[in-house]
């Protein structure tokens, strides 16, 4: 058993600035007017005119390391593609992981906070064992995966273009969503914005 | 703590054969040929010819009591509308429902299998006494359900139209499917293969 | 050869605000305060706070009779179901009609409306003569649509979720989309305020 | 006035077999047996498989010149991106274009058809003639644009997954489409044959 810190990282940026505006500039058949730095003008233009078609012309794709739970809000985004590490076909045997809650992650002295942590952690070490034991019964690992809990560990690639992206973290950026969600949303919302700024450094951070 | 097993309630179908002729027909400009027993033989016509287009012309709303492994697959199609029990804004006290596992239903003589039930049971006993100790810790209900497993019950509506619960039948009730999603719609599928034939006899089961 | 103008007739509205009560109320559990007045400030709640996901448990079915102009811009909202005459397989033998354009239809003294109006009558009476000649050399009805103007009067049976309306309507009432557009869904917005006020009437007409 | 023929331009394909294998052996847990060579064979086996999620792994994007016709219904896909030459904000002075009709660009002694190409060409010129008149009278392009026939040249940026493009030339490169759009995807489908056989070249040509 492992436990162990959610994590992303961007895998691929497809299309930008220039796919954008090649796409609006069709729109208006106004190809003659690209130049080699038009295009920062032209999609923060698009961008504040609310013309956010043309920002489905790229795609990025991010592969994030959480917890199911969050995973199981993550995929109702319809939009996206998705591919996920499956608790159908795969074995977990001598390495099982689980993502360690960030409410809990910091060292503090709160006697209740220090006690929920050793219960979650307790309560993830009974999780492997029945999981196991379950598997040495006979029990498949589709059938076995029963008993584990929201906090298992799952990778999940996400594909999704820029449109969506703003959606979804504009979304899952925000003060009513899952912290867990939140702190997995939060460095990647930053990193996009120092990327490609025009794109995302409109969206606030509650 | 209870032992529940799953199901499926079918809450609304709207539209129907009716509703599928009068958009086929309009496509076609002949809806002077609609008369009081025409919609069978059009739908069963479009339906053959692969004009599917015409069936999302009628809705199913069906309530459905499962476990959130199976929901964390049934949430994946793209084209449906979900309403999904949250386990954050609910709160577990003393209402906590696991859903049996389907191939653990049968009574058995087989040791192993009759183990692996005892197993699983006393997991969710287990998760249920880790929650709660959360909860009186002072952790939020969206912070306890970490420790909640695959098994907990959920209830999820789902509304997608005839189209694609005819993808989504074909799709689950395969034998590639998993068991407690399978079990989950074979009965709807053959209650919709009574109701409305048309729709959805020509979907074979495995 | 006839001139008509546009319209529109709702042909159905499947579920309502106790739809959207049950489906809401999934999500929460509390399922035992639903009465029989608690649909419209529930309802209320959910489109105000922005849990729009609710708001797809409804659905609306609009027939519109309305120019090619106007349903190609139409048919590019992607989460409508749509049922389009076809300029394949319809064959306008004696029955083309046309669709007057919104800013023609008033009586008017400014002499260039009323040649504007002029010009675009003519054109679609050449429109006409040149697809009957077309039929007339042995070209199909699909070959022959080659000639036919936006104008060309088509009908589009158009089924979507409350929510998705919620959006069409916001966008194409705005002052920013086309004339003709925005003229085929003024009505229906204002028909839809009045006969589910709290699903519609946040949205300003501009 | 320029008759022209349609034609098609792949602008981009992000990612490839590489992005569909790191995204499927997610789900495995299998990125260990990634080789050097491995991505094909893998590919294959999901195409084959039927495991078409994992085709979302990757884009292209095409750039149709084609009829107004052929695209009212291509954008009728709702997995794609779109970009298209608008008739609301482009003004047409010297510069309107239509495209041939496929089954009128062969020579032919036939009569019937050399006469027909002649009403098809003398309608083109009249209803630039008319489109011009409307704008001397102080019409706007968006609403000159009424007697415009489908024949009119337009262009349009398509960005979609490979699942979906299979999708699309499986359905428009059949018999049953109309000639005009067959025409137009028949040439992108065995240049993607060629280039990516593996996502493509399981879809017969009728």
């Amino acid at each position: 058993m492992k436990i162990i810190n959610q994590s992303h990282e961007i895998q691929a940026i497809y299309g930008g600035l220039e796919s954008i505006e090649t796409a609006g500039r069709t729109c208006y058949q106004s190809q003659d007017k690209i130049t080699k730095t038009s295009s920062e003008k032209f999609t923060k233009m698009l961008r504040d005119k609310g013309h956010h078609a043309m920002l489905e012309f790229g795609e990025i794709i991010v592969k994030f390391i959480t917890n199911r739970g969050v995973t199981h809000e993550l995929v109702r985004h319809r939009h996206c593609s998705f591919a996920q590490e499956s608790t159908r076909y795969v074995k977990y045997s001598d390495n099982m992981e689980f993502i360690l809650p960030v409410w809990l992650e910091k060292m503090t002295k709160d006697k209740k906070v220090r006690e929920a942590k050793h219960i979650w952690y307790l309560s993830m070490i009974k999780a492997e064992e029945d999981y196991k034991q379950l598997l040495d019964l006979g029990q498949t690992p589709q059938q076995a995966r029963e008993v584990l809990p929201n906090s298992l560990k799952t990778e999940i690639i996400v594909k999704a273009n820029f449109r969506e992206w703003r959606h979804i973290l504009t979304l899952r950026t925000s003060k009513a969503s899952h912290p867990q969600m939140r702190a997995l949303m939060l460095p990647l919302l930053k990193e996009l914005q120092e990327k490609i700024p025009i794109l995302f450094d409109d969206i606030n951070i509650d």
